[in-house]
């Protein structure tokens, strides 16, 4: 018997239907002799709702009543998943987060698991239950409800696997797993049989966005063995783990694109006063996120600094540094966009950045910035480019073949 | 400064502009200085529209997971109003029955309050916090969520203001207070100042409809000063203690009906055989309410037996009895109303009885079953002419203008 952690996300369980075919889909794998222990999200636009409804009386609504108001949530999916579960005669019993023992920081909004004690829902599955767990939610040591902050559910499962040191925790979406680049651009796009933690957390930090990058950080630390597949079928997904199978030598795994980013260039700051210290500080403060930097001293005494922000952060971007740094010259660059690929074999193949390089330049696309990390290379473009660029990469890197062999040794 | 519980039930919280007048209504009860704790309902319709959801899932939902779907409905409503309160400058906290020390027994769907732990909430008032609890909920000893069944909010509210020793505890409704009869009724029915927990219990239990008879019952066990009174305007609303002033020397105090009565007769009970005792066994286990019962002893061995329940437990009533006992012969009359008239002073006054038969024998009214205790007479009548019979029986009780003089006397 193995113990298997599945999560769904709000739109698997949006309605009753929905919720009906979750419950099937657990009760098959229960029935095949495993232990199961289910984390669900809230039901589709139940969170939005809520959100609504306290928009309408305060702009300004305490973090921690707003946990307190957003776990409801979750609490009305676990509670339905379960009755759903019980009614096709598998027994089941639903937690909130504080319930399966998920202890937090107690910080609102946001708040990070600092332990899980597992006791209860230990208990449950020695008992014969499949066990459903309100994802997103945990609570602080004061007995308040938190909830987890973005990619909550994702982080919710793996950390749950890995306390309860369950075999394999499954991720279900709306797609077949992790695919070599959006099949949206790339119809030769195909599904990656296994990928490493490394790979994917590059993956999801770039965009792919099928599972959160702090989950795979979490799964990665805990080394807790992730499948993402479809819970719309039974395709067998993507494997995430420590040392993923290398497919047929491919150094690059896939390809991601972030289509909304934004190029500040900063001229003329005096670098010996700390300046470059304080616009980051002052930036990082608001929570805007400053991707790729690049800086270069123009003399001693001052520098040109460019860096990349996501589209949504422009305005507080522009005006926090228009107010702090009124000195220093402004440009922004907008309709950018992000393309890179991943692959852990870079490390030891040195002219995959190259390679990339000349493909680009090949296909008439002029790179704005570029960043490196051991498994990635990300280059900023032209928006308008930016889809024309995944698909030579994509062809460049050999993946339109790749991907069509897995997926036929797949048997699909 | 004193402490006051308040609590506002479901239609007075039904959407944010009700929320936001229920918070100011409390912000107002702080301002004069008051702790303030406030027990809320779910939002309106909330309740109803999650029973639809469960039942689109099972016919049979475990009661466990009822309680987990349920009492989200009003966590949702803590939320919500303690932003509102927090909006309005007064600050604020909201808690689950379970954050709130409300330790019920280990029963779903109807779980009794065991004790309260008032720690969290003691300390939250030292604060200067206005304490929001959801009403209808508790947690048991094994931490999951319980729901204490119908009147479930005003009886937290009352245990809550027991534990807390409370000076008052304030039930907002959507009426002024408690009548002396129903104002749809009789015009002339008007509010009651001051009444004893016996007459309300009495009143509650014979469909007054404005506090649950739990929560009476609560209150006179804990002596918790009650005040029923509109959550639309300022008027001061019935005050109900255990010595209430006796107004005017009125011997009955109030007038109530129930429309939905069901005579059922058995002919030849045998008596020895522990028949009775089995008849009604079996009613009690279909949790069918038997109110009246009047049985003749017809010969030594054989009973004739009536009794009264309520319309909606008629097809379980007749069923059970075909079934269980074949060789009783059963009669139904339906289209029956109970109308009883209430008053501590009717124990010293024993004309009381006879005058009520005497008004209702000159209004051509035939009493078809009698019922008599301390504080109260019931009388079973013909549908049609319920309303007739309250009307008659108020002016009889000289309720009319009594009631005219009170409410002068509080100067509305």
């Amino acid at each position: 018997m193995a113990l298997i952690v599945q999560k769904f996300g709000g739109s698997s369980v949006a309605n009753p239907e929905r919720i009906q075919r979750v419950a099937r889909r657990v009760v098959e794998t229960a029935a095949a002799g495993h232990g199961v222990v289910v984390v669900v999200s809230a039901m589709g636009d139940t969170t939005d709702h809520l959100i609504d409804l306290a928009r309408q009386l305060t702009s300004n609504a305490s973090a921690r009543e707003m946990d307190m108001l957003l776990s409801t949530g979750e609490q009305v999916s676990i509670a339905l998943l379960a009755m759903a579960v019980q009614s096709l005669g598998q027994d089941s019993i639903s937690f909130t987060g504080g319930l399966a023992g998920i202890r937090t920081e107690a910080v609102h909004g946001r708040a990070r698991i600092q332990n899980i004690d597992p006791a209860n829902v230990h208990e449950a599955i020695q008992n014969g239950k499949v066990v459903i767990v309100a994802g997103f939610q945990g609570m602080s040591e004061d007995g308040s409800i938190t909830t987890l902050g973005r990619g909550g559910s994702d982080t919710t499962a793996v950390a749950l696997a890995a306390a309860l040191e369950a075999d394999l925790c499954e991720i279900y979406t709306d797609v077949d797993g992790v695919y070599t680049t959006d099949p949206r651009v790339v119809k030769a796009a195909s599904k990656i049989s296994a990928i490493s933690y490394d790979e994917m957390l590059e993956l999801a930090n770039l965009g792919a966005g099928v599972l959160h990058p702090r989950a795979v950080e979490y799964a990665k630390q805990y080394n807790v063995a992730l499948m993402v597949r479809s819970s719309f079928n039974h395709n067998p997904g993507t494997r995430v783990e420590e040392v993923a199978t290398m497919e047929q030598g491919k150094i690059v795994r896939g390809i991601a694109h972030d289509m909304n980013v934004v190029k500040i260039g900063l001229v003329g700051v005096r670098s010996r006063t700390g300046n470059l210290k304080r616009i980051f500080q002052s930036l990082a403060e608001r929570a805007v996120n400053v991707d790729i930097i690049v800086t270069s001293v123009v003399h001693d005494e001052q520098s040109d600094i460019s860096f990349t922000i996501t589209g949504d952060d422009l305005e507080v971007t522009v005006a926090t540094l228009q107010t702090e740094f009124p000195e220093v010259q402004l440009s922004v660059e907008q309709n950018l966009a992000k393309v890179s690929i991943v692959g852990a074999g870079m490390i030891s193949n040195p002219g995959v950045a190259a390679q990339m390089f000349a493909t680009l330049a090949d296909a008439g696309i002029s790179i704005k910035m570029v960043s490196t990390s051991e498994i990635k290379v990300s280059t900023v473009v032209d928006r308008d480019l930016a889809h024309e660029a995944v698909k030579s990469l994509h062809t460049a890197y050999g993946l339109d073949s790749a991907a069509e062999a897995v997926v036929s040794g797949l048997k699909e």
